[in-house]
């Protein structure tokens, strides 16, 4: 039982520990010095090197370190065979809403303004709708996303929840389909976006889907920058039919020093960091995942390759 | 039966129409012409002009457009022995909190951080305390104070709520007493004043108070700007003992424009902004209570001029 580990940013003493505490023999396999590749029934991975994976014959499981998995499966010769288990942690759903939360609230109340009125001096009140009546659209209803829609209409707001397939929230109303998906963007004063990538949500937010957006209206970003048709998104943002974006995520990371992002005056640019793991859950997230695994059960949750999450 | 009405930035017939909701005449009086001073049972205000209230010599109730009161009693003529009915409304707590939120989290993120990052196109992440390990001391547990501590305690941070009184709150640790004050102070990452201006609490956050706070902590003033030395705030500052503050209220209001508040690099100046009142919702919790008074009861909740609020 041979697990081989690829974070370069990884404290590998924490994952050793959370080994341990599962009685798990805690030989980890690096990729400076891999070892015998036939030996590896485990891999803990985020972003391996390109076709790294597809030599190790007795995979059981890949463990993403990350709730997203292109990481993965953007390598053309990843063994698609082998069950991908998606990191899952109360702490990432935790700083994920608190990211959302954040944004939600500097647009909703227009603090940007604030700061703009101070740099003059000027003591100056500005009016915001009531909670209630700030709708805003949450794109994907996986863990984040249902605990962003039950937090933010626990914070009074109109809140709408949209998935591909019927998901129940209670207390907030939900929208499945690509018709639903029509009224969900029309009606989006701020538009959450928790979509994973897959060939659907590619490019999906386009010149089309920000003119139907009510004008004035704004983008949060969390999910994968691809998404996002970066030139549409920055015209409309330019004529004000977007008043602001927070976008966390882009096309390429880290964001090029030429992007026009970088110095856009209505985009936040956060540096992929709404929810960045915590090794220590993640450690143990994983390693109670591998017990299941090495005690004949099925760990979970397990990718659908079909879906693409 | 005849009411007095003051606050320069009313729309008249939001306050008539609650009052006609609750069956009572609108005969409103302004300052401009007040008719008959003798006639005046309720005085609806905001900011009244010093001396006015005492000549009402029929006043049952004055009824605060605000949480605050002194408004009201900083004026030394005003009538004492008439009680004086405190603004409480849903959506003044709701927004108070939302303000609370957005500005922890702002700290606790450091968003800030982020923002002059991308100023200088540096893609670069920082690390951040767990929610958990984040200890917030909400000073002041009235309404607002207690929904503060119990929504940030939800987020998962560390809440500590401090009171004169012993309050309860389910799932928040509370303290009392002056001796806790010091452990309040002291474990402070985060201070959130909501205390009432009182003799106790003006000039309460001195620099015996930042000095004990813990090194590159943060300050959240909502509640009454003379709370604060403000000398001793911008030298904590200027050290970086305190990392920054979020001010929404000031000894004086608007802040004068030479203010040093204005330009200070890790100050943000919002201008008593954090839960402005709602016209039409205030004007529905005061017809009722006004409603209540006719009808013999006892409106709430009523100012104990002992406590100061």
């Amino acid at each position: 039982m041979t697990i081989f580990f690829h974070w370069s940013e990884a404290t590998p003493d924490i994952w050793r520990n959370a080994l341990t505490a599962e009685n798990i023999p805690g030989d980890l396999r690096f990729v400076e010095d891999p070892g015998a590749l036939s030996d590896i029934n485990y891999a803990v991975v985020w972003a391996p090197p390109q076709g790294l994976l597809r030599q190790f014959e007795n995979l059981k499981y890949i463990f993403s370190i990350g709730a997203g998995v292109t990481h993965i499966t953007l390598d053309p010769d990843y063994p698609s065979e082998v069950p991908i288990v998606r990191l899952q942690d109360r702490l990432l759903v935790q700083d994920m809403s608190c990211h959302i939360i954040h944004w939600v609230l500097h647009f909703h109340r227009y603090y940007a303004r604030y700061r703009q009125y101070q740099g003059e001096k000027k003591w100056l009140r500005h009016r915001y709708p009531e909670n209630s009546s700030r709708r805003i659209s949450v794109l994907g209803l996986g863990q984040t996303g249902q605990d962003a829609c039950i937090r933010l209409s626990d914070l009074g707001f109109n809140v709408t929840g949209w998935a591909r397939s019927e998901k129940t929230i209670p207390g907030v109303r939900t929208l499945a389909s690509n018709d639903a998906f029509d009224t969900v963007v029309r009606e989006a004063d701020i538009l959450v976006n928790l979509l994973p990538l897959t060939p659907e949500t590619t490019d999906l937010l386009d010149a089309g889907v920000f003119n139907r957006m009510p004008r004035g209206s704004f983008l949060i970003n969390v999910a994968r920058g691809s998404t996002v048709v970066d030139a549409d998104l920055l015209s409309a943002l330019d004529c004000g039919q977007i008043e602001a974006a927070a976008l966390d995520v882009f096309r390429e990371e880290p964001l090029p020093a030429d992007d026009p992002y970088w110095s856009h005056p209505a985009v936040s640019v956060t540096p992929h960091a709404a929810a960045p793991t915590n090794e220590g859950s993640a450690a143990e997230f994983i390693a109670g995942q591998i017990r299941i695994a090495m005690d004949g059960g099925r760990p979970a949750p397990i990718v659908d390759l079909a879906r693409g999450y």
